[in-house]
C-alpha cells in the first residue's frame, strides 16, 4: 500500500504537468475559435496540436501508465476519490493503448485541418468544399476503432463514440428513445400547426442594438449565478463555454440586431454551462479527476437552465418589467403572456440553436440518424448533403435553402465530434427528470419569479454537479432520483406545456 | 565550412521547435490582456512563465549554444541573412549567459505578479498596492544586470535596458536629445497657451455609439493597408498591437462614446504597427531572425501612420467627407479645417495615450527621467508616485487626481518594459527624418489625399521594415537618409505644423 501510495503521488505529479498542457490548449481553442484571423488558422491549428501532443505524450508515458494501472489493480483498496482517479486512468489507458503520440498528432492534425475547411465551406456556403476533409475525420476514425482492443465490447463503431460522449449508452436505448419522441411528437406538432390559435411573434423581430442587448445581458448573467470575476462573455458566430481553468469559464453569444431573444436564451444557456463548470468541486481539481463521464449531464443544465427555467412562465414574471423598463420602445405594446408565448411559438426551422424548446428535438433526430447512417453503414460524406435536406423535408416540412443553414451550420463533425448531438436531446429527457424530483423539495416558481437562484443552484450542486466527475448517467439518475432513464417526463412535459399555450385540449 | 552547415541546420530545428513555444506564448499574453478574467489571471500567467520558460530552456540547450557561438565565430563567411542569425544568436547568448532556466522561471513569475497587481491597483487607482510589486521587479532587473558578464559595456544599469530596446541607445544621447525638445518646445508651448486664437474643440466630445465607431473601422483599417484576412481587431481598455505570427497580427482599441476621434487615432496608430508586422520579410521568418533591433523604428511606424499621416491636412481632406456622410448628426456643423484643428488642438492632459501630438514628447520626457531615477538612482519605488505628480506640474501645469489617470496609467513599468518609453519620443524623430526623405521620391500628400497608401506602404517596406531585422537605429537611420540621429527634422515640423496653426507667425 505505501508503494500504492508512491505511484499515487508520482501519477498527480505527472498529471500536474500535463494540466499545464491541457490549460494551454484550452487558450489556444479559445482563441482559434474566437478571434485568430482567417489565414492564420491553419498554423494555429498545428500549433494547437503540438500542445495537445506534449500532454498526451506525458499521459503516454510507459512508467506513468504502470503506475495507474498497478493503482487500478488496487482501486477497492483506495479512498473514494483515489477510486475515481483509478477508473479515469484505467479507462484513458484503455482508449489510447493502441495510439501512439505520431498517430495521434497526426489525427490532431486532421481534424484541426477539417475544421479550418468546415469554417471556409460554410462561409462560401458550399458543402463541396468539406466533404473531402469530412472523409479524412471518418477515416481516423475508423482507424481510431480499429485501433481499440475493447471494440468487441461495443456491438457497432458508433456505439463506440456515443460511449465516449455518454459513459454507457448505446444505439439500442437511443432508437428507443428517440422512437418514443416520434410517437409521441410528430402527432402532436401536426396538431399544433393546425390548431386555430395563433400566437402573435411579430415583436421578435424588433431591432435592438448590440449595446443594449449587450448591456442586458450584464442583467441576466449574475442573476442566474454566472460569477464574471471568474468568466467572461465575448461575441462569436457559434456560441459556446469553455472551462479554460477552475476559475476560469467563459461563455459566448452571437447578437443580431432583429432578434434579441436569440441572444438572451443563448446566454442562459451557456450560462448554464458555465453555472456547472464554475461550481465544479474543488477536490475533484485537486486530484485531476475533473473529466465529466457524461455530456448529456452538461446539456442537461444548459437546457434546464434555458428551457426549464428560462422560457417558464415564472422567469418571464421576473425578467418582464425589466425589459419593459429597458426596452419601452420595443415592448411597450406587448403583454407578459404575449412575450411568454411569443418566445415558446413553435416554427420548424433550419438552425438547431435557435430552434423553439419543441422542435429541437427533431433536428437532433435527424443529425443522430445521419450519424448512425455514416459510421456504422458507411454511408458516402459526399451523399451526407442530401440526406439532410431530405430529413428537414420529411420531419419538419422544410428545405434548407443552402448549406450554411443546412448540413454546414454545426462544428461538430469537422472537430470529431461525432455521438455528441444525441447528448443535447438526453439532457432534455434528465433535466426533466431531476426537475420533477427537484420540485419535491423546492418551489421552483416561487423562487424563480423571486430572482433567486441560491437554492436552485444549490440543489443543482449537490444533485448534479458534484457528480460530474464520478458517475455515468445510469447510476447518477438512480442516484438523484431513484429511477432508470426514461423519456416520460419529458414528453409529458412537453405535451402539457404546449396543449395548454395551444388550446389543445 | 561543411561543418558550419551542419550547425545552421541543427540551429534552425531547435529554433523551430522554440518558436512553436513562443507563438504559444504570444497567444497566451494576448489571451491575458484581452479577456482573461480577473480571478484567472494568476494562474494564467503562471502558464505563461512555464510556457516562455520551455521556450527558454531550449534555447539554453549547450549543444544549441555551443553551435551559435562556433557560427558566431565564423560569421563573415556566411551568406548575409545567416550572419545577421549568427549576429543575434551571439547577442542572445551574452544577455542570457548567466541566467538559468530555474532564475528566467522565477523572473518571469514576478513580472508576472507585478503584472496582475498593476491592474488590480489600477483598478482601485492605488499606487501603495502596486509599490510592493514595482520594487520586486526592480530588484530582479538588479539581479539581471549584476548576472551580465559585458556590464562594464554600460556605464549604469539604465543604460542596459535601453540598449535592450533600442541597440546602441544610451542616456547621453537622449539628454541630449530632450534637452532640445525642452528648449524648443517649452517656449513654443507658453505661446501655443496664451496665443489669441482659440480652436474649436466642442465636436470631438460628442457620442458616438460603440456600433457606430466600430463600423467606421471597418473603413479605416483596409483604407491605410491593414489585412484582416492576417489580423484582428478587438477591444481592450490599453490598446496595444501584436504580432502573434506571421500571418496573425492583432490590435486593439478602446471605444469611449463621447471620445470618438480617440478611438480614430488608435487604430490609426495600432494599425501602423500592424502594417509593419504584416510586411516583415518572409525571408526573415523563415530564417528565425524576426526579432526587431529597434523598438524606437516600431514607434516610429506607429507614430508616421498616427500623425505625420492621420493628423495631416490630406488625410483630413481624404476621410471627412465619409465622416460628413456616415456621421451628418454628429458633424454637420463642422467644416473640414476646424476637423483637422479640432484632431490637432494642444491641450496638457493627463494620459500619454490620449495626448495631442505636440505635448506627447513630454510625458515621454517625464517617464524617461523617472526611470533614470529609479534604475541609476535608486529612487525607492514608494517615491515614485510622487515624483511622477511633481513632474507632471513642472512640465504641464496640472495635477493627476488619482493614480488611475497618473502614475498607474502605463503597462510598462509592471512587465519589465523599463527603457522602453523613450524609443515613443525617438519614433517621432526618426519618422521625420524620413518623411523629409520619402518627400523626395512621392508626393505623400497627394497619395493620401486620392487614398492612394500603395506608394507610400511600399516605401516603407523598402526603407523602414525590411531593415527591422537587420540594422541598429545608427545604420538603418544612415542607410535610408545619410545622416545620423537628429531631432531637428521633429522639431522643425512641430514648430511649423504650430506655429501655422495657431498664427504665431
Amino acid at each position: 500500500m505505501s508503494d500504492t501510495k508512491e505511484k499515487l503521488s508520482f501519477v498527480d505529479k505527472t498529471l500536474e504537468k500535463a494540466d499545464y498542457y491541457s490549460h494551454a490548449v484550452h487558450v489556444l481553442n479559445y482563441d482559434m475559435e474566437t478571434i485568430c484571423p482567417k489565414k492564420a488558422r491553419q498554423k494555429e491549428g498545428e500549433l494547437i496540436a503540438l500542445t495537445s501532443n506534449e500532454a498526451f505524450k506525458i499521459l503516454k508515458n510507459k512508467k506513468f501508465i504502470a503506475a495507474g494501472e498497478d493503482i487500478f489493480a488496487h482501486k477497492d483498496e483506495l479512498d473514494p476519490l483515489d477510486k475515481v482517479l483509478a477508473e479515469h486512468l484505467h479507462r484513458s489507458y484503455v482508449v489510447n493503448k493502441n495510439i501512439t503520440p505520431g498517430l495521434n498528432k497526426k489525427f490532431s492534425l486532421t481534424f484541426n485541418k477539417a475544421y479550418v475547411d468546415w469554417l471556409e465551406a460554410k462561409e462560401k456556403s458550399d458543402f463541396s468544399l468539406f466533404a473531402p476533409s469530412l472523409k479524412k475525420v471518418r477515416d481516423v476514425q475508423d482507424k481510431i476503432y480499429n485501433l481499440r482492443d475493447d471494440k468487441t465490447s461495443f456491438s457497432t463503431p458508433y456505439n463506440s463514440m456515443l460511449d465516449g460522449c455518454e459513459k454507457g449508452m448505446d444505439e439500442a436505448t437511443l432508437d428507443a428513445f428517440f422512437g418514443e419522441c416520434k410517437a409521441r411528437l410528430i402527432p402532436l406538432l401536426k396538431r399544433i400547426n393546425s390548431a386555430p390559435k395563433k400566437i402573435r411573434t411579430d415583436f421578435l423581430s424588433r431591432k435592438v442594438s448590440v449595446e443594449r442587448q449587450a448591456k442586458f445581458n450584464q442583467y441576466l448573467m449574475p442573476l442566474i449565478g454566472f460569477d464574471l470575476d471568474r468568466g467572461a462573455l465575448t461575441t462569436t458566430e457559434h456560441p459556446f463555454t469553455d472551462g479554460l481553468a477552475k476559475d476560469d469559464v467563459r461563455i459566448t453569444t452571437h447578437y443580431y440586431e432583429d432578434n434579441f431573444i436569440s441572444n438572451i436564451f443563448s446566454v442562459i444557456h451557456e450560462g448554464g454551462h458555465a453555472i456547472f463548470e464554475q461550481n465544479q468541486n474543488e477536490e475533484d481539481f485537486a486530484h485531476h479527476i475533473n473529466e465529466n463521464m457524461s455530456m448529456g449531464m452538461h446539456e442537461s443544465v444548459s437546457r434546464f437552465y434555458e428551457n426549464r427555467i428560462g422560457r417558464s412562465k415564472a422567469f418571464v414574471h421576473l425578467i418582464f418589467p425589466k425589459l419593459q423598463a429597458d426596452f419601452s420602445d420595443i415592448f411597450s405594446d406587448v403583454t407578459e403572456e404575449e412575450f411568454y408565448e411569443g418566445i415558446n411559438a413553435v416554427q420548424p426551422s433550419f438552425v438547431r440553436t435557435e430552434a423553439d424548446e419543441f422542435t429541437y428535438t427533431f433536428h437532433i433526430i435527424i443529425r443522430y440518424e445521419i450519424e448512425k447512417e455514416m459510421v456504422d453503414n458507411k454511408l458516402p460524406t459526399s451523399q451526407v448533403r442530401k440526406l439532410w435536406n431530405q430529413k428537414y423535408k420529411d420531419y419538419l416540412g422544410i428545405v434548407p435553402p443552402n448549406d450554411t443553414l443546412g448540413v454546414l451550420q454545426d462544428v461538430h463533425w469537422s472537430s470529431n465530434g461525432f455521438g455528441y448531438f444525441p447528448t443535447y436531446a438526453l439532457g432534455n429527457a434528465y433535466n426533466a427528470m431531476y426537475y420533477n424530483r427537484m420540485k419535491k423539495e423546492i418551489d421552483i416558481d416561487k423562487e424563480v419569479e423571486s430572482g433567486n437562484f441560491a437554492n436552485i443552484n444549490r440543489w443543482m450542486k449537490d444533485n448534479v454537479f458534484n457528480h460530474a466527475n464520478r458517475l455515468d448517467y445510469k447510476a447518477w439518475l438512480m442516484e438523484i432520483t431513484g429511477r432508470s432513464f426514461t423519456p416520460d417526463d419529458f414528453l409529458d412535459y412537453l405535451e402539457d406545456k404546449y396543449t395548454k399555450m395551444y388550446n389543445l385540449k
